[in-house]
């Protein structure tokens, strides 16, 4: 996901990512109409407060804990850090974001991660068992405490809420905190595959995050904890990590928007959408899917020759090699996705499949 | 400071901290004008390049590397744990703001930070002389590698050239980095007692950081790294802290404009000018200053009776108890501070010291 | 405290510290003759375990955890670690160990130490409840959690029991837990200003270790920690600071020697008579004591044309310059000090003073 | 390697691990004969002088650091501490002794490992490349810095010296430092496959260490530093990790006595003696190895029945299950391990096959 090094977007069309875009013009607005006042800093504004009652309305709880902090790395790392011992460790896919994309940020707040093979981005109760049947020699090896999943996860696929539940059940049973990564709570919540509500997310974790900055917002994540006395002391943490921002309305006056009524799930919806438009173009043109599409992320196995002539007009992630003249690409949509990009978009994949059809009829 | 403990604003205004208010208007407006277009994500995209150039230039040269982070906290804890090896510490003011007001932020990262006793709120070469004596004991004592200072101070007060010059130079014969904390380097600048431009901070530290979210800015701070090689893995620091905004375009159009030409100068003059007002109407019915007024911040010695009429119509913070019957407080101002609510305050000043004289006088 | 720069011990008798003389023979003789069997290994050893024993007789309960580590650094790091949460802190005076010999090892975890100024190197529940009243400003203050006392201090000082219990009942009003660094509990505890014993030493704490290393053993101290949770995850604290040894009868067999009868009070009641005569001899002939000498350690103040004198054929250390021309030293007697040694000291000590007054009289 | 949890000694004779037995007479002989004089502190003592010097001469160098740890895990944990940044992460076999024995120790020093498949538990050019191109996604990922491997390996296996050199090439190309883990550098260098000496090893990798305690020594590993201004610094981390031993005798006596002549090199030739006996008589009774015996660990593959009745007599490490009715055991021999125990033992296995045979025959 080489955001940082992505090619020049001024001739391109970007499926780089999700946060390519800026805000979505409701939040912006949002963001204004709070400037002009006076508020008490640090998160204690009526907006942040206000944010918080839609949050635990749309959660149907009010007695959990609901916490902004500016960006994923420090929601995981923040939620980690407050709810681990220094000698407990995490067990996370090695294909986590915690685990590929973070910098080691987990690890600098002094925990090991145990890595698990995943299957299609996701744990399993016998994933994270085997896990545990190799990590019990104690006290020499770290003491598995928490799982980290991630919902959609990495590859775009989502939980379906009898898989969660089973992951639930084992964790209560080996003494596990279930933490669950939402920076795309909001496709995979949109997704035809799900069966979840955000009540269900909270009652199936023990802690969890909101994403804002991948599904509209300027940035901003909301994490929320239920455990009652780690939510008392949770505010020292994000303080700790450099997270308690000021001006805690910038992110509050979006959560508030988002969540007033139901423009979170409308604009992830319109992700999966779009996303779904594109993958069925490619498959229509004869290209395979590496993962199949469930969220915003769609994964094609292209040839070499078509991604060139692709990225003459698009930006997007080659993944890895795939056999000698193919390759995995990664197409992310958003809210802000055009149509019409889509459509020029496949129609260069049906385009160069007609035309190496001609020649391969020649 | 106890900002997230401030009285309630709706019937009050506040001179409790620099960042009650929303952002400067032209800054949303930047803001808003750098939305709708695709950028580069984590400080990649345009806005921020334009920022750092701007900055670049105000510095008076283009070799430095300039990173945006969102809080000072992480501004601070970053560049610290940036710069020291694991035993090494970092010695500041026992009012230094990472002392008091940050959580252990830079213990966290596993450094110490040898304390010691500062004067008006700033540090001398003989206090940090002193302390080197006291820490000679190696390897059974930390190695102090770091000095931490505040321009402004935790206390308003401001380094003259001569004075920042001094602690150069010894930091220089005793092989210790100069780091300034520029939460205020604004208002510092703007005082009647500065001496310095930017570029004389950028000479006279090995790192340093420009305070956007004290400043006008919604929120964003840019820290300043002059060593290459260290500014060539400065990004890594930021990203492991959670502090690279994946739509870096919010705080990089801020400082764009900012630095585009004086503005940030502007909203820090108005600043100083607004705590120079509100000082003076304090001295002048008679009451006396705690500190020197150097910058935004005004800490005046007030009897507690005062204080309570005031606190009917205004919020602020009551520092510490002064003798008996009086307490510091400290009011602070910013460019969004209205000419009528000093005027409004200082009245109630002066009228309770006149209705006090008279009183007296029977 | 410069152990690691002394001078040359071929020519000198030294009073430096407690540790330049080897192991007591009796504890030689027990590692010897745990020597020539197969044991388990990592503390699970049989000597270890009749350590255990002994120690929880002497201590009158059998319920507490009982750990032992190579040094006092790693008693004090582990510990402090294995007690606080990220965003706690440990109160110390701020001439206790872990500020002043430790390399910033507290830190180096992850956790502040707020330094308070002791009286005579103890701390007073008025000094933490001012420290306390200091540190309230939450979520922006790392959270006290934590007192942290030496007993016997640095200073040679002890802890009454009154005192001691007034420390505690304030630590349970205020939830901070008490811990002990007994790297001199043995000294104290044969103090003629002490009347405490282990057991009490035990019921006023939380946690607290009994120093080997510094009376008589080669290496080791022991860790007690009542808390039954905290005890059942300790050991994966020793073993993540590298602490656990393989051979763990090295120090099993030491601490089951010591405390087999009276042994470990036996050497310290050895030292701290050793103390009281040097200190004696000191007084006597004229010169004061810069702390009263209640322990193994005596703070004198000589001339420093009598220390230079002294130094040709003893080394110890001299702590701080007093006046013009006098200094503070310090000497530190053991069970293994000679009778004679301390002869030869007070002799020179005396004889300087007579000539000198000689001198005065001519 | 369940060391802690073994069965009982008494009526067992242990080839679980090599730290069963306590010190080698000579070593014990070393630390009485140390024992009677006054030593300088931490180090400083003519006993560690003695053993720096007899070790550079067996390294062939003078010019090179030696530190002396108490135990492997602080050796590792310290030396991977002192040699990176906080970003920086070091790249280890998923069979390494920092991934799996040690707590979390290097990640609690706030580094992540990068996990590789090993082959044999030996890292190769190739797998070191293939870790490296999977983490290249800067500043996104933390960036690898240095290569950990164990010779001998946790395995038992040993590098070559065109291995090792192939390793240390690409190290330099790619900028990574090497560090080498020699808990059982003794017996590798004993091993029929071994064509190293001390001094390549010191020449082809950036830091190393000499394990004292599974090769003889009641405690105590020697930790070489090649980088000259990292050995200047290095004993602060010592120091900070609680590994500085005030009464550093008792180590350096014993690498004095270990290095004087040969003693080391002796002791783990005896070792691996005893070892390839062992696995040529479970090898001539039939059943296969798992790994190649090449130093003083024997991988078995033997029927869960014999299993259990070499358990009467014998405790040994089960690794893990091998099909439906075996299992794979780890046998460890030392200087200390007796002929007739070896006999016995492979007795017991002859015995058993030959009784199966019959049974089979009939």
């Amino acid at each position: 996901m080489s955001e940082s090094t992505s090619p020049d977007r001024k001739a391109q069309y970007s499926f780089s990512d999700d946060y390519s875009e800026g805000a979505h013009p409701l939040l912006l607005k949002a963001i204004f109409a709070s400037n002009y006042t006076q508020e008490v800093g640090y998160g204690g504004d009526t907006y942040c407060e206000l944010a918080r009652q839609r949050i635990r309305t749309h959660l149907g709880r009010d007695d959990v804990g609901v916490f902004f902090v500016p960006s994923g790395t420090s929601a995981n790392a923040i939620s980690i850090a407050a709810c681990l011992r220094p000698h407990e460790a995490v067990i996370a896919a090695s294909s986590g974001h915690i685990v590929t994309r973070e910098t080691g940020a987990v690890e600098a707040s002094g925990h090991k991660i145990i890595n698990a093979t995943p299957c299609n981005g996701k744990l399993t109760p016998e994933i994270i068992s085997k896990t545990l049947d190799e990590n019990w020699h104690f006290p020499h090896m770290a003491k598995p405490r928490m799982v980290y999943i991630s919902n959609a996860t990495e590859f775009g696929t989502v939980y379906a809420k009898e898989e969660l539940r089973a992951i639930k059940d084992l964790c209560e049973k080996k003494n596990l905190l279930l933490f669950l990564d939402g920076a795309r709570i909001g496709t995979a919540l949109s997704s035809k595959m799900n069966d979840m509500t955000l009540h269900d997310i909270l009652e199936l974790t023990d802690i969890f995050w909101i994403g804002g900055t991948k599904n509209g917002a300027l940035l901003g994540e909301a994490v929320v904890v239920k455990d009652a006395s780690l939510a008392s002391e949770f505010e020292f943490y994000v303080k700790q990590h450099g997270s308690l921002l000021a001006k805690g309305r910038v992110v509050g006056a979006q959560f508030a928007e988002l969540f007033r009524e139901n423009l979170y799930f409308e604009l992830a919806q319109r992700a999966t959408l779009a996303a779904e438009k594109l993958s069925c173009g490619i498959t229509d043109a004869g290209f395979p899917l590496y993962v199949a599409t469930e969220t915003n992320q769609v994964f094609a196995v292209l040839p070499l020759s078509l991604i060139e002539k692709l990225q003459e007009r698009f930006s997007f992630y080659v993944w890895e090699k795939y056999g000698n003249d193919q390759a995995v690409v990664r197409l992310l949509t958003t809210w802000a996705t055009h149509e019409r990009e889509i459509e020029a978009f496949t129609g260069v994949v049906k385009g160069w499949n007609n035309s190496n059809q001609v020649r391969a009829r020649l």
